[in-house]
């Protein structure tokens, strides 16, 4: 059986992500073409080219944002602390708590020898110099449980606590081996509690 | 935490489907802006909008299609059988099985007198036209096994019966409250294979 072109380019760009198969994405074209209002589907197809043109990263902390600098970073109430994720969309997953009132770094990676990626190839260099220029209090490490994040963590206590200033890791809740993407909302507020001087 | 429009749009867009919640429109939306290229990303906005204006349903059988008639319906050599099922999408489910090779017809829905729809809210007299018109041996009911799908099958036999036509219906391997959709290959042949004249 062949689908004619249309539908047979839908259901392979429903491919492209992640959790979506041949037979899912094969009923989400069904659903598409046949249940679907066509303003809908316009709305859907526009707000895609909308979305990967306005997003940028923040110039300050790498957030997504449709500004140049994101609202959290433009908000002067929030508190000296420098929470830091090695995924962009993490930072999401911590403001979604609503319990963190401090800011954010996006390391964009972790610190990973077996895969050639050193501290100069993530963004390490620009929060040593917003701990500076920031008077930065206390740097919270929010890294994923497994090596790459114990090691990135380890290394920017390592800088800091030269410069005096209080490096804590995110810790009670979050399950080993876990990924920060996949936790709920009540566990991020627990792994925020339960945060250890290093 | 809000996030900026065109980012919520999108999430919101990714939830009109089924079986995507919050948390999974979210990381589809992510992943679009995070792990897309540009050019994926404005394919399948492309390819959505492609879809919908090009669909038709087959003026003969109803099966979606890009012409006025579906390439099934354009075919000579098919067998002088018709297979009836009541959602279109079906019609291409048992195609994939490449064991059938007759002709097909989509009823767009099922007898349903609790919910007032009765045999001509659905596409059955184009079915007793086409039977007379294309000299039809066979018609092969393919309902679902649930109340609605028996009643439609028995109306399409009562019906044909007076008028000498065999009629039968799939049996063998579709489970009982089982859903067309979900079922696989191997199933439904096992279904057609099974059929029982009624």
């Amino acid at each position: 059986m062949k689908y004619y072109k249309s539908l047979q380019d839908l259901i392979e760009n429903f491919q492209m992500y992640p959790g979506i198969g041949p037979k899912t994405a094969e009923r989400l074209a069904f659903f598409t073409i046949q249940k679907c209002s066509k303003e809908a589907v316009e709305s859907f197809s526009k707000s895609l080219i909308e979305a990967i043109e306005k997003t940028k990263n923040c110039k300050i902390c790498g957030c997504f944002t449709d500004q140049d600098v994101c609202e959290v970073c433009q908000d002067e109430k929030r508190d000296n602390t420098i929470l830091v994720v090695s995924d962009t969309k993490d930072i999401i997953m911590f403001e979604k708590t609503a319990q963190y009132y401090g800011k954010y770094h996006s390391l964009n990676g972790l610190i990973s020898p077996l895969n050639g990626v050193g501290p100069d190839d993530i963004n390490l260099a620009s929060l040593f110099e917003r701990v500076k220029s920031e008077n930065i209090d206390e740097v919270i490490v929010a890294t994923s449980a497994n090596i790459d994040g114990e090691m990135t963590a380890l290394y920017i206590k390592n800088i800091l606590e030269k410069e005096g200033v209080k490096v804590s890791r995110i810790g009670y809740g979050l399950p080993a081996g876990g990924d920060i993407e996949y936790a709920d909302e009540v566990t991020l507020i627990k792994a925020l509690e339960g945060r250890k001087t290093m």
